[in-house]
Parts: C-alpha cells; sequence; structure tokens
C-alpha cells in the first residue's frame, strides 16, 4: 500500500481520498520566521543567506519547473533537493490548479500570488514573532481567500514552506500544553537548538491569557499558522493539511479556534517513521495519512536521501504524493515522474 | 429583452451565454494611473485626493459589502454611487468566485488579492506609463495566474476599475490608428481634456517601433491593460471582457498580441448608447454583448442617474448583470437586489 492511515477511522480518511478524485485545489502558504536566522537551526537553504529565498523559489519551482529568484532550485548545504520536487510532479502530472498565498514573505516570488498582509515572523527567541493586531488581520484575510478557494474546489489541499517552521510549531505545541518532539529536514535533528528556543519563546507566554490561540501564535508561532489556520477555517468545504509537525500543530490551532473545521492532515512516510517526531501523538483527534513516495526505490541519490531521513517533508509534499495516488497514478509512475522532474529540475541543469 | 448582441454572430454570443451558466470566475483587476491626477479628468471618486482609493473601495465593496480604505462607498462628487453596486448585488445573488489582482495599485485593498507585480502607470501627458520591462514582467505574471484562473473555470469573467482608464483607452486605440471617441463617467464627457492628454501621450509613440502592442501599452496605455490582456491570453477559456470602452481597447491589445484567444466583450447598455462612445467602431470583431440593468426604472435617485448617462460602467457592472441573467434571474429580481444593495451600502448609512 502506497498510503496508510496513521491515527483516525479509516472510513474517513478514505472519504478524503474519494474528494482528492474530484475538484481539488492546491493552496501553497509561504512565509518567513527570523527564527530561521539562529545559527544551525534549519538546513532548509544551501547556506544561511539563501535560507530566506528557499520559500519563494519552492513557489517558482512548483509555476514554472525552475526558479528566478536564485538559480537553482533550493537544497539542503550538502546538495539534498527541495520536496518541492515531489509536489511540482504531483501538480504537473495532475493538473490541479495550485495559487501560492504570501504569508509573510521577505522576498516575494516572481510569480502571481495572493497577498493577505501577514507579517514576517520574528525571531522567537528573542520576541514576539508578530503584533497581535497584524496576525488577527491577516487572520480575517486568509478566511476571506479560504471561503473563496473553497467556492472553487471540492477540498482544499493547504501545504506550506516556512524555514524554521518545525521550532515554532514546537514552540505552539508546548505552549498548548502538548509534548512534542518535532521533526527536521536533518536527520540529526538538532534539538538541542531548538529546545532552547522554544523554551525561550515559551517562558514569555506563560504569563499571558492563552484563551485565544492566536494570541499564543502571535507569541510563539509563525505567520504562516496564519495564513493555514485562516484558510481552512474560511473554508466551506473540507481541508486536507499537507505537511508534517508544522501541519500537525495547525491542526492544533485550528481546532482549539473552531471543534466544526473539517481537516485531515497528509504527510510523508518519511515523517511517519521518523522517531524524534510523534505525529500521531501532537495531532489532535483528525485523520492522519502517511503517504509513500517511494524514494528510497529510486535510482537517484539525490531522491534516495529521503528515504535515509533527510529533508522528509516541506512544500505539501507528502499531500501532493497522496493526490497523485488517489487520482489514478501507481507508486512506479510516480517515482518515474518525480525521477523525470529531478532529472529537469537538477540534474540536467549542473 | 434585457440583452443585446451589438457586434458579431449572435450565436457567438449565445455561446458565452451559455458558458456563464456553467462554472465561471470573476477577476477584478484593480490599478492606477496618474493620468487620473490631471484636473477634471475623472469623477471616479467623491475629490481629487480620494480618487486614488476607488479601486481598492470598490473590491472591498465586493468582498464585504462594504469598504474599509474609505468610510463609505465610492461616488462621484454630487454623489453617484460606485458601480460597484452592480457587480457586488450579481456576485452576491449568484455566488460565483471572484478574485481581485493588483494590476498597478497606489494602495491596497484589505482584502486578500494577487499581486502580479504591475508598475502604477504615470501621467501619459508627461511620460511614459510604465517601463517596457515592468510592463512586460507583470503581463507574463498575469498570464500565468489567467492559466490558472481557466483552470477552474469554464470561463474567465475580466472587470476592471482605474480612474481615467477612458482617457488611456482612447491614446491606444489612436495610437493603433482606430479613430476612437471614448465613454466617461460623466454626462458632460470632458472630451477636451481627454484629447488634449491623448495627443500629448500619441505624439510620443509616433517615434516607437510599434510592431509589439506592448510597447504601446507601456507608452500610452495603463497597467490594468497589461493585468487582463494577460490574464486573457493565459486562460486556455473562453474570456469574456467586462466593461465599455477600456475593454474595447483591451480586445484590440488582445487581437494584436493574439488572434486565437476566445474572448467577447459584456458591457452596459448605458455605454452602447453613449454618443460619444462608439463601442461598436472600436471594438476588434468579437461578440459584444450589452445587458441592460434596468435602473432607469428603480426608485431610487442614485441608481436611476445610471440611466441619465452618469457612471454608465465599471467593476464589470455590464458584465456581472449579464452573468445574472444568464443565470436565470430576471432583470426585475435584480434590480430589486441592486436596489436592496444599494439601502444596505449606501443608503442606510447616511
Amino acid at each position: 500500500m502506497s498510503w496508510e492511515v496513521l491515527k483516525g477511522e479509516k472510513g474517513d480518511a478514505e472519504r478524503f481520498i474519494e474528494l482528492l478524485k474530484g475538484d481539488p485545489v492546491f493552496a501553497f502558504a509561504i512565509g518567513n520566521t527570523k527564527t530561521a536566522e539562529v545559527p544551525g537551526i534549519t538546513v532548509a537553504g544551501a547556506n544561511p543567506e539563501l535560507i530566506k529565498f528557499t520559500p519563494p523559489a519552492d513557489a517558482e519551482l512548483l509555476h514554472y519547473g525552475h526558479c528566478k529568484i536564485i538559480p537553482f532550485p533550493p537544497a539542503t548545504p550538502d546538495g539534498k533537493p527541495t520536496p518541492a520536487l515531489i509536489t511540482y510532479t504531483a501538480l504537473r502530472t495532475t493538473g490541479v490548479p495550485f495559487f501560492v498565498v504570501d504569508s509573510g514573505l521577505m522576498t516575494k516570488p516572481n510569480i502571481p500570488y495572493f497577498d493577505i498582509a501577514a507579517p514576517v515572523g520574528e525571531n522567537i527567541a528573542e520576541k514576539p514573532a508578530m503584533k497581535i493586531e497584524e496576525a488577527k488581520e491577516a487572520f480575517e484575510r486568509a478566511k476571506k481567500l479560504g471561503e473563496m478557494l473553497s467556492r472553487i474546489s471540492d477540498v482544499l489541499i493547504i501545504g506550506e514552506s516556512i524555514p524554521a517552521g518545525t521550532t515554532t510549531a514546537g514552540a505552539v505545541l508546548k505552549a498548548f500544553g502538548i509534548k512534542a518532539a518535532v521533526s527536521s529536514s536533518m536527520p540529526d535533528n538538532p534539538v538541542k537548538i531548538k529546545e532552547e528556543v522554544i523554551s525561550k519563546a515559551v517562558e514569555r507566554v506563560e504569563g499571558i491569557d492563552s484563551s485565544d490561540p492566536l494570541d499564543v501564535v502571535a507569541a510563539v508561532g509563525d505567520p504562516v499558522m496564519v495564513g493555514v489556520a485562516g484558510m481552512a477555517i474560511g473554508s466551506t468545504k473540507p481541508v486536507l493539511l499537507a505537511g508534517g509537525t508544522q501541519m500537525a500543530a495547525i491542526a492544533q490551532i485550528i481546532r482549539k479556534l473552531d471543534e466544526d473545521t473539517d481537516i485531515a492532515i497528509a504527510t510523508t512516510t518519511y515523517v511517519a517513521g521518523d522517531e524524534t517526531a510523534d505525529m500521531v501523538g501532537i495531532s489532535p483527534d483528525v485523520p492522519v495519512i502517511a503517504a509513500d513516495p517511494m524514494l528510497g526505490n529510486s535510482s537517484k541519490l539525490g531522491l534516495r536521501a529521503y528515504a535515509e531521513g533527510f529533508v522528509k517533508e516541506g512544500v505539501g509534499a507528502g499531500g501532493a504524493t497522496l493526490l497523485a495516488y488517489a487520482r489514478g497514478m501507481s507508486s512506479k509512475e510516480f517515482l518515474k515522474e518525480v525521477e523525470r522532474s529531478y532529472y529537469e529540475v537538477v540534474e540536467s541543469k549542473m
């Protein structure tokens, strides 16, 4: 089986698979947090200077099959390619429409994108992530956008890209009192650095009244959480949150804001199998589905790295893989198409 | 009959009406040109200082039923309300999804909108409207957006709002060698002021090689033309240009760029009946449809003004009226709903 239900009723998960066969729309919320500037906290960029370009470059890759803001696709310092390759492949082969949402970017992509006036996130080790009013204003706009996107779809798939997003996710979960170990784009999860940042951040919220979860997000979260949660709550159709621990944290935010929003989470088997993370434990009581892109079977070293614990997830790669499978592609065919993308986007440019 | 075919085959026009019954999407391209700062050239704002807020305020009205950027809906200096009321009514009653596109705004609306990196237009009496590279970059992004929007629709309806847009339309038409008299939001069309501006602008293009119509648009047009033409050409589905003389000019641009784009124009009977304009003459060989919002039958003075030659068109009002009729609303019902919008948006706030 190329996907499995990690949490929730099998029937409920299958309902989402059925919806993916209809008219889904994929929204890709991207942003930045200065938390990513903490040395060693993320490898979502070939060097620290490039990290901030990763989200817009991923968005360009989805649109054009190549990047414009940087002359090469995002990669880790040792050359592991961006998970956008997987999402690009799924969108390219299924033809599902997708829209990019600026959910707090430092630099804008060279494509048409939705602006919801989300601020860039501050370094949560040092200060609140966002001004509360700014976070709430962006949340309202995202809700409106979610409502609009749900008018043109049966199911709204939402992916994200924000370097250091697993750290802000960990901080929000901790502030909610959920014991969380969060995943990472590195096999040796830099748990220590993350935990230090999370501790500093969460100390700050202990004084605040957290009855409004958006106050917590503004204090220790990031702007992508605001955009994704807003779109999900604004949607009048079911929402598939495509991502790992970050989406688990966002699912918690959504549940606290609105018990009735019809959500599920789709991630990759690489996050699901991560011992330093705990997707099932940190997710609220919603269906969690893990799709297996089978990259371990690839002839390409750069793709096999995913199966060895690198990168794991991002840009909605797990949900995008599930989308391709739901729409009738076999895992073998999909892997072949991912390899073709890898050749076109990465290898042929070397 | 509440709509009539002004130009083209009746069957071709009816094909568009049929498409409107399916899954249309309405895109609203808004921008500014400093040409609107020429004294007396436009009344698209209660006073000259407010003109620049008209496009974002119209966009907010469509989203919320009220404006945020200014505390009241856009109006002429003597209180004639914005045609956004008509479009708002059609979108509210049909539930058709709509998306706002920043096509060169001075100030941004408080809603989610698409950014295509279009520049604000310069005053064409004084200098080129846009840098050619900027216009072309925005055009490419608009194409991409049009392609995306056409994936989620059977027909793409595009409306616009840009104060002084009839003047830039006149300049582009003249530069193309099309003898044009253009419409206006005033019953006493300020033809003299417009013609002066147009003459100054067109003198400048006489030196340039106009084999690329985008060069002409960059020289004497405005950024909304770039956004609308880009979306139309990028669309893989038929496109209904909702507007008056501005859309006629844009249709000419589209035809010069690409003979195969499947376009039609829908406007109001108020523009169609304007003796100082010539919708049929200035439009290329595409179906032109005029819808009659029947505002002359209204009990509301502010709405009857439309039938007396004020405002006439804008925010895609003609196309929006046609949309409501195509989806089964009678002209009587529609007028009643427009009056209800007028009460809610304007009268009840006085």
